[in-house]
């Protein structure tokens, strides 16, 4: 095994999130899923940013939102995602780096603009988002730096990957790699809609015992279990990945390791104003556990800590100090 | 006298916010004046953002985030202000013409790139602005549709476009259509150090009255004085301008209208975030009074609403719907 030079190396699609506030007849009428993410193509991206009103840019895109978590709670952490040579590119790979990341991948000038996702927020402060992948799905296997993979610790991919076709070919040899190299692999499943997109390629990578920490939401692993409830949902996929951690917004998170089974409530908070991050957060928080070596209800505690920070402000990036806010947890 | 196509017309350098918290030592070590602005040139705006944290970009500018205001209050108000024909400039009109503003002025491709503002806010939610204007800098007369400023009630400007060449001409020019249609000029004062680069002309603007009505605060005023004392230096200009209009933070505001005398004090907040815009949204919230024919209290107290909103979150323009804060005063 290779030095470790990273305790955790996120690999995502590097999206700018443009957040504008929205009501409720606003997703109706436009047809949107509340709290989902579909993707869209540049000519809708023009079409819906055309209706809606005045917006934050803030550095987004999920394994980017837990590299910055990772990063906040003193984790060494790397990041690879594909950025245009534009303006928004440099703002990504700025707010990444500024945080003491390594930004891994080399801005690309063909490859169209760097990504965007439109996010409504509506007054119940759930996030609806709207993906125009950009540069992001033009993330190549030749763009993934396979030494740094071999050199950390855990890779963190996010099933939002799986969606483009360059990428999705990147993680299976990002994968080899790291197990070549006796690493562990972490995976977020992203996204209900995109777990039935998917699933049969996520069940293979569970099955292929590619993947060592699978995070989930109740939605995406009962969407995966193809079970409408979650603790027969979270058995069924309990023995068959190594660490198994799935969330349940305000009613905390549970975490199952072999026989080990944990379980934290959700912290409290003083006001929601947008969910934008939590998942991606909470995975920040575990992950982070696991490099500093804690325990599994530990890991979740710090998890729930650092997802709680993230909901009670716009966008998905940690604001607040998270070493404080974890205090003793990570001492 | 043509008909009035806009309550308030705003002029003003178009400028996206990049927003990084900071520390004191940080101010200290770059050699930076909290509080206040300076102006930087690209290099040094490329230096200094490669030192700042993670940012949040919104739309900014003074007199855009004045005219947000208005737009915000119901106000008809029309925006003047280059972009470059990139992304921050796409950014820019968007979130001007999203709030029902119209954007007067063709983005053009041979001004650089469209002006950025690396804002610093440190614990105390003091702001500290570094502005590289690009494209800003280069609104000439020729850019300003003077039908647009000859149908406007009032045409509003900003003292900071004093700092380059081609707006300051295009201003002297904007303010003789304005007062040729029997229109009145409001015009803000911007900064201390903005006072203190242009005195002169500020004060040949006031004696030649191409000022109807003044915004300044504190400070400004008193450099403008040339008096360290606040009531000595408001006396000093309350009889030169038709309309004064005087912001001391914390402790309210005052405006003198020949005999007439008004104050109010500062609105209560929960907590105090991030000072930028404070001054830019009291001017809307008072222009707003003006254009709905409110006395003078009444409009300064509806500049202090429209402050006290802004001040509470990070960025420059409304969040909070202000129509429901001002209540009654404009229903």
């Amino acid at each position: 095994m290779t030095d470790t030079r990273f305790d955790v190396l996120c690999i995502g699609n590097a999206i700018v999130d443009v957040i504008a506030n929205a009501d409720d007849a606003f997703l109706e009428f436009q047809g949107l899923d509340k709290g989902s993410m579909r993707l869209i193509d540049e000519a809708e991206a023009v079409r819906l940013y055309g209706l809606m009103g005045p917006g934050r840019e803030v550095s987004g895109g999920s394994a980017g939102n837990t590299a910055a978590g990772l990063a906040a709670l003193g984790v060494k952490t790397g990041f690879i995602g594909q950025v245009a040579d534009d303006q928004l590119g440099k703002i990504y790979k700025h707010d990444i780096e500024s945080q003491g990341i390594e930004f891994l991948v080399p801005a690309r000038s063909d490859v169209g603009a760097t990504a965007r996702c439109l996010i409504l927020v509506t007054p119940d402060a759930q996030r609806t988002m709207n993906t125009f992948l950009g540069a992001a799905q033009l993330l190549e296997t030749s763009g993934i730096d396979m030494d740094a993979v071999k050199g950390a610790a855990i890779t963190y991919l996010e099933g939002y990957l799986w969606d483009p076709a360059a990428p999705r070919a990147a993680m299976e040899a990002a994968i080899e790699a790291a197990h070549a190299a006796g690493r562990r692999i972490a995976f977020t499943l992203s996204d209900s809609f995109c777990v039935s997109r998917h699933k049969g390629d996520f069940l293979r990578l569970i099955d292929e015992k590619k993947i060592d920490i699978l995070f989930a939401n109740q939605a995406e692993i009962e969407e995966m279990a193809g079970i409408a409830n979650f603790d027969e949902a979270v058995a069924h996929f309990a023995g068959r990945v190594p660490t198994l951690v799935v969330t349940r917004s305000e009613h905390g998170a549970v975490a199952v390791r072999g026989d080990e089974r944990a379980s934290v409530p959700a912290e409290p908070i003083e006001q929601l104003v947008d969910t934008t991050g939590a998942g991606d957060l909470f995975a920040a928080g575990f992950l982070a556990g696991e490099a500093k070596g804690l325990g599994l209800e530990a890991s979740l505690k710090l998890g729930a800590i650092a997802a709680a920070e993230v909901i009670q402000h716009y966008g998905a990036r940690p604001e607040k100090d998270l070493k404080a806010l974890a205090g003793d947890l990570i001492a």
